[in-house]
């Protein structure tokens, strides 16, 4: 049987801090055997589009204990979402051929061993790279985090932060759609003329020209915050607090301004939780994957339409993928991260 | 008219830290008449019970910005509730006899301004202290935070804080009713003896004797907590979090651990509620004052049928207030504390 060459990312060792690209290198000592083992229902998949998503920070440590996370393996190969094209399968659900979305390996080929965690793209008049994003993981955290968690109405004031990232671009549309007041807050003049000219946020700020959080708060949210979409944890959290309105609620998405921290920032102000009655909930998008067509029927009309608009930050081969992972944590990404490892 | 002397607990001024005894004082300098005013809607009562409360430790604090609570008036009387007995009224909901809960002033008299939010007592073949508590705020407290904000379910495992106290107790109780495995946690060998013998909580242990909280609950509630009632914050909330089963609930009711911090600690584990996908929610009982019958409805046939117990901790005399009011937060009441002003 043909065996060809399968460059990959692998991963070096646990970590600390904030993560490096030489956390990550690049092998070309593999070989993959282009069909998958006889008699298996394995799926042997050439990837293309590759996902960076702040939570693969968390894999890089070894996590203790039972978790929802597995940690990646030091000399294995980086784990995450991404969109391949089947070219073998022993699943009765794909075949060569077949466009997928799921978990697969930073590398050129993977065999996916667990196909049931795979969708089939049924979908291709929209960009393929979009199943990385507002079509996958992100889109779908955007999705659950607004309405099932926030459960928003007309008129309400909604702050999203990490705002012009995968997910929040999203929840500020979708909030704008719901016909709220929509505020977001990024990290250069860049992102923030993004929120306001692209994606409709009523109004934006850089959360690294702010000395005084409170403050930018109270001038941007003047009426207080019914709805937080958190993405960044810390300081930002503990500023918003004292923001919220009455019966607000806050998503708890991901608090990536915490992840290269040995010790987690302590956050003072959860009194205001009582104060104001405020509901404050994690979420784990894959939870909700069971209802990804229904997530589906909805905004796929919605970017048919025009009606949102999705920004991509795309990384050029496999070897940018580790420079394009660690970037997310300096915020040097303009929009949902990337990378193309091949386009068919 | 007639005037008697009034003796009465006064607020001396603003602090910070940890309260004294000699920031209030008794003072024997005001009269009253004991006629409401012609032609107002104002309510005259004789004080009877009064109520000790952790939130009013907030009030001896300046308030800034728009809260839910107002600050005592230095040199004005102590507010809070508790259960009185009606002298003279101008409104039409009350008459001379009745017998009332709400709030009142610490003094052997009140000219009551706002008898709207007074509850007249239906029911006095329960003792009539039992209105500061069990039949009171507390007791709505526990009922709402538990079946409202908890959304418990058979088996579950519930972890209640400061739960010998006046709310505590009751919170475990409803739990065991409910068919849940319950822990509390409490700061003495005595306490802990009343929650497992007296309240039939299924363990307990006194927190001031563990160094290392999230060991304690780890050992004490082995397969995690679904619900965790939460009185204290600080350091006991940020062990919970590492023990929350996935889909727990956490009803904020009160952090009294923090309220004679200068600085509230740092709360460092709230990523758990992402991992675990955790409800967290704080409480406001009067929201829920509307309730207050089918409360009534539900927890006095309980009492009378034994299947509850309440104790309570009562200080006999006005001049006994200030320390009762103290003692909470050295843990020193066990159970309720109330003070005893007259009784009848």
């Amino acid at each position: 049987m043909a065996e060809v060459r399968n460059k990959q990312v692998l991963f070096k060792d646990y970590i600390s801090g904030f993560p490096k690209e030489s956390d990550m290198y690049i092998s070309t000592d593999k070989t993959i055997c282009l069909k998958v083992p006889e008699g298996s229902n394995k799926v042997l998949v050439k990837n293309l589009y590759l996902s960076c998503d702040p939570y693969m920070r968390l894999l890089m440590q070894k996590i203790e204990g039972p978790s929802v996370f597995t940690s990646f393996t030091p000399g294995s190969v980086i784990i995450g979402y991404g969109v391949a094209k089947v070219l073998d399968s022993g699943h009765p659900n794909f075949k060569k051929g077949d466009l997928v979305w799921g978990t697969t390996g930073w590398e050129e080929y993977s065999l996916i061993t667990a196909p049931d965690f795979l969708f089939k793209i049924e979908h291709t008049d929209v960009p393929l790279s979009y199943y990385t994003g507002i079509l996958g993981m992100p889109g779908m955290t955007a999705y659950v985090g607004f309405y099932e968690i926030c459960n928003p109405k007309k008129g309400e004031y909604v702050f999203v932060s990490a705002a012009s990232g995968a997910v929040g671009q999203l929840v500020g549309q979708f909030a704008k759609l719901m016909g709220c007041y929509v505020v977001g807050s990024a990290g250069s003049k860049e992102k923030v003329d993004l929120l306001k000219n692209k994606f409709g946020f009523d109004e934006a700020f850089n959360y690294k020209e702010e000395h005084d959080l409170d403050a930018a708060l109270k001038r941007y949210c003047p009426e207080g915050i019914d709805i937080y979409f958190e993405n960044v944890g810390g300081k930002m959290l503990d500023a918003v607090l004292l923001n919220m309105r009455n019966l607000g609620r806050i998503a708890v998405c991901g608090q990536v301004s915490q992840y290269n921290l040995v010790e987690p920032e302590g956050v003072k102000n959860l009194m205001c939780l009582i104060h104001k009655r405020v509901r404050m909930e994690g979420l784990r998008v894959f939870d909700y994957f069971p209802q990804y067509s229904k997530f589906l029927d909805i905004v796929l009309p919605s970017i048919r339409e025009g009606k949102i608009t999705y920004v991509e930050d795309i990384a050029e081969g496999l070897e940018s993928g580790p420079a394009a992972l660690i970037g997310l944590f300096s915020g040097r990404n303009v929009g949902k991260q990337l990378v193309v490892v091949a386009r068919e």
